[in-house]
């Protein structure tokens, strides 16, 4: 099929429903998610800290939610800490770790993340380094997977607190080497914590804390058909780092605040989901993935498939289209009910641009071309066909007002 | 109706529903709440940052929640930033203003807030003692109303960076000076920046930010009948803090965070019904607490009111009795199907004994015997009658095994 003839087929009024393909920047609450909430709504709203049964039934459940949580990691419940989302977690680990090392040993007081990170990992060592730390940004390759030499060189036993890389990149969804990262750490000093923020990861690849060496792992509840508003950050036993919130002593005194009961236990239900579909939901994604990426290639001349396609997960297919503005094309493909993203959800309304792929060598005009897909298994092969159908008929209209684009 | 009788016709097995009087604590989302709320579960559940229709309705849906928060302080919806409820408003607005007015001025080291202030207010005041700040607690008279001579003599136009004071008590329920306070602070020095937990008043009492005069107002849902997981902080215009979340900078960089955009419409909605219904509910809420204070105290010997009568909160009453251990008493009640509380929920199970009572004056056995009844406009009259007649048997009671108490 050619461009010409998708845009015979296809209008922009007869789409029923949207077809989803943004589940990186946040997904639908599942039916059995949701159903499992419900009653923390209207009926157990007690107060987790009362002392009566409205208290203990809101207590309980959160302990039975912390259990499912902590299982998709491999983690005990007692290194479970609820906040308010992935933001949260990322903010307390890294500003909590820091200074935590720096009160105890002054010397510590370097640091060590990548330079495609989460804005909510990047700001914080920002913030840390107007606060007398030193940081060092590690680079990565055009794959977009961090440099490990530069880990090594840059590390130091006395003078290094945290590190913290992230396990899969939420704009090109690759997979960064996080167990060989930790073996250098270990290897170098072993009071040196390590962060990762694991929000794009959990759900979609087997995850176990102890395999992975970590010290601090993020998860979201909303990437992985949670509520928003709830996430949690994993300590692992006998690591101590500063708390943000400070107040009623809530989370055995990490993260004070009233817990968000239904948020929590909608939270517990979607590791529960996830986990035991894991295997599923991975083969399907990725046959699905494929299937999408192999077409997009086929069809669309001037395509640039980014990212490693080895180390990668399942969901995400990231792109650049020669001489097309990312943000008109995921406004026009939204015109037919297609929903997908220029990169982070985060920056989209800020109009930045990417700094994932400006660390991968992107010109200025491979950053402006771009778009993220990322799927689900809600997601179906009739909508690859259908998506791929409109995005050619879309790229080539847009393309029909781009001067540099004529021989395409 | 005696102790005795009361216990002739009520067993711990007759009761068909909990009499649910801790309010105060948190309460139960309405009806219209979770109907507004439900839709953007599981159908309109974009990432408001998403720049596809998807992220348009939730970005829509956050704007709309946040006039009808920012109504029901008289605030404009510029004003108002959401986070994650009560706890993070406050630890942003302390340690916020701390921070940015001490990196302004850095001879702008003092602060002052009361000794009757959430955990949640008073944990990050003493955390920035330990970071160099110097703190003021005002003490409080006997009916816990906080000391207005001790603010006028510790502040300090050069020095005084913050001044956080609660415009209700959340244990004993008084209404403290705020505007009083405003004042003060006006006349002394315009740059000294003045915060106000208003989450047990909120809903209330009519709250005017202008009137208050305060720069920055803690608002609390899950005490109005909103979803647990989100509150709000008013930051009057041009007013600066340092933000304690970090990351894609949404909330106009005041707090990063996907947004909790259901607890947030919840939130909203809640907001409207509270502000429609205020002077209702207020009517009818003083009218049953009245009747249940006047019954109490003649029924049940050994009992006294506690906290101004004059300045307090309608949904109130808070009680000492002696000989009696309050929270043996909270539980006995709960095996009543009656749910009440010692004090502060984020406290009860600490079994901490009340700052709030101690720095009224309280002995041990006065605050190890008191009981806090915070009730709602769902209550009814005949809850009251029946609530009094288990009371007044529980502690009778609870009594008999006491040896300090044959003579009541």
């Amino acid at each position: 099929m050619t461009a010409d003839s998708a845009s015979l087929s296809v209008t922009t009024s007869d789409h029923t429903d949207t077809i989803y393909l943004d589940n990186a920047a946040t997904t639908p609450v599942l039916e059995e998610v949701f159903l499992e909430m419900m009653p923390y709504l209207r009926v157990h709203y007690g107060n987790p800290s009362s002392l009566h049964s409205k208290g203990y039934v809101a207590k309980r459940a959160i302990s039975i939610a912390r259990n499912k949580v902590a299982s998709i990691i491999g983690a005990s419940d007692k290194e479970i800490i609820f906040t308010s989302g992935g933001t949260e977690s990322n903010n307390l680990a890294i500003r909590g770790a820091a200074l935590e090392c720096r009160a105890k040993n002054p010397g510590k007081s370097h640091l060590i993340t990548s330079k495609i990170e989460h804005e909510s990992v990047l700001e914080p060592f920002r913030n840390l380094e107007k606060n007398g730390f030193e940081v060092t940004y590690l680079p990565v390759s055009n794959q977009g997977i961090v440099n490990i030499d530069t880990l090594k060189e840059s590390i130091s036993s006395s003078r290094t607190a945290l590190v913290s890389v992230m396990l899969v990149n939420n704009e090109v969804g690759t997979i960064q080497p996080v167990k060989e990262i930790s073996s250098i750490i270990r290897l170098t000093n072993k009071e040196i914590l390590f962060h990762c923020d694991a929000t794009q990861g959990v759900g979609k690849i087997p995850i176990n804390v102890q395999d992975l060496g970590t010290d601090l792992v993020t998860i979201s509840s909303h990437k992985i058909n949670g509520p928003k508003g709830t996430g949690a950050l994993y300590v692992r036993h006998g690591v101590r780092i500063d708390p943000l919130l400070l107040g009623g002593g809530q989370e055995t005194l990490f993260r004070s605040g009233t817990e968000n009961v239904y948020g929590i236990v909608g939270f517990g239900k979607a590791c529960e989901i996830a986990l035991l579909k894991l295997t599923e939901n991975k083969h399907n994604v990725s046959k699905m993935r494929d299937y999408l990426v192999n077409k997009i290639i086929k069809i669309i001349p001037g395509t640039r498939y980014n990212g490693s396609k080895i180390h990668r997960i399942s969901n995400n297919a990231h792109f650049t289209f020669s001489g097309v503005n990312g943000e008109a094309l995921v406004m026009k493909l939204d015109e037919y009910g297609i929903a997908t993203s220029t990169g982070s959800a985060c920056s989209s309304r800020k109009q930045r641009s990417s700094h994932v792929l400006k660390a991968m060598g992107f010109s200025y005009d491979e950053i402006t071309g771009s778009l993220r897909i990322s799927i689900s298994a809600r997601n179906t092969i009739h909508e690859m066909d259908r998506f791929v159908m409109i995005l050619s008929k879309v790229i080539y209209e847009l393309r029909k007002f781009s001067p540099i684009n004529s021989q395409l």
